[in-house]
């Protein structure tokens, strides 16, 4: 039997989302089938105006509405640290915390020589643009970046590159702190299942109590 | 921070599909903002074009193109067996084991009392409508009903429904079989780890060999 064109349409689309295989993609299609018009066009509406109803916050690279972005535009953050992130979704992560009140920067990616991601693929460059542009100011507000890029191996290799390039082009560097997220177990972990490289980590990152 | 409408209407929507949860709808969400513009559109045609380019076919109610559907109109398909299926994606799994011939019909669900799901609600009047339409003919062609619901509470519930009104309604019945899959264990499964229900109805079901 041939798949209606209509059906495998959509099943083709969802299949090219992450983590979803052919049958996941034809399950969720067939389900969909029994909703509504209205709110297959509603979903349809969301997509479409997805990109083009946001922008790129010129400063921090965030996705928002509004240019320079909510976070960036508020005056009660504090502009003296800027943290790097691989993705928008790090941001709502750490703004869940509660517990973060600097700013941010989102690189869009890490930097990936097997898929020829390279720093200027990335906003790399912006970042540095950002610090420079601070630098010429008369008062001189960021004085804190912390790398917050994944702990894989392109996340490491961003943060490396990002660390090596900042200290190369901001020379004085004692007024400028380049930091690195803590590693180590993370809460509800059982120290039992823990690979050796976190173990590692937790030990070096071991702090007094 | 609040996350842009444009992203969280989206998230929204993936939220309501089966299996997919908060964090999954965000991710997907995210991952579509790396796509370009004409994917998403493309992804947005297919939802909004699901429904109004398919139809349900006048015989089997299964979703398609035409009406009769492909199988319906296909002149080599055995009209002597139909078999009763809860819902579309099942039409594809038994035409993926090219092993049945038979016609269909699509009942678009089960029993479920508890969700205010009685005979009215699903295509069950249909088919007893295309049983005794065939009856009226002077030549019968249907021979069996070859029941496929879902081996769950409601699928059971719907198969006998649908035995105990077509044995009323159909009195000679010695000309038309009733039939239910065979139940049993699963291919590749083990042993060791099947349910008591499972391996009761594997024995009842064994066959000499």
């Amino acid at each position: 039997m041939k798949i209606p064109k209509p059906i495998s349409n959509l099943i083709e689309s969802f299949q090219k989302l992450p983590g979803i295989g052919p049958k996941t993609a034809q399950r969720l299609t067939y389900y969909l089938l029994h909703l509504p018009q209205t709110e297959l066009e509603y979903f349809a509406d969301s997509l479409s105006s997805l990109k083009k109803n946001t922008i790129i916050c010129s400063q921090c690279k965030n996705v928002s509405e509004e240019d320079p972005c909510p976070i960036c535009s508020d005056f009660k953050r504090d502009k003296s640290q800027i943290m790097v992130v691989e993705e928008p979704l790090e941001v709502l992560a750490f703004e869940k915390t509660g517990k973060y009140f600097g700013l941010y920067h989102v690189l869009h990616g890490s930097l990936n020589p097997l898929e020829n991601i390279g720093p200027d693929e990335i906003f790399i460059e912006d970042l540095f643009k950002r610090i420079s542009e601070d630098r010429l100011k008369n008062s001189v507000q960021i004085r804190e970046i912390i790398i917050a890029t994944n702990p894989t191996m392109e996340g490491d290799a961003t943060a490396m590159y990002l660390a090596k390039k900042i200290r190369e082009r901001f020379l004085n560097g004692d007024d400028l702190k380049i930091t690195r997220l803590g590693m180590g177990i993370p809460t509800g972990a059982d120290l039992e299942y823990a690979d050796e490289t976190t173990l590692r980590q937790a030990l070096e990152g071991r702090r007094e109590m």
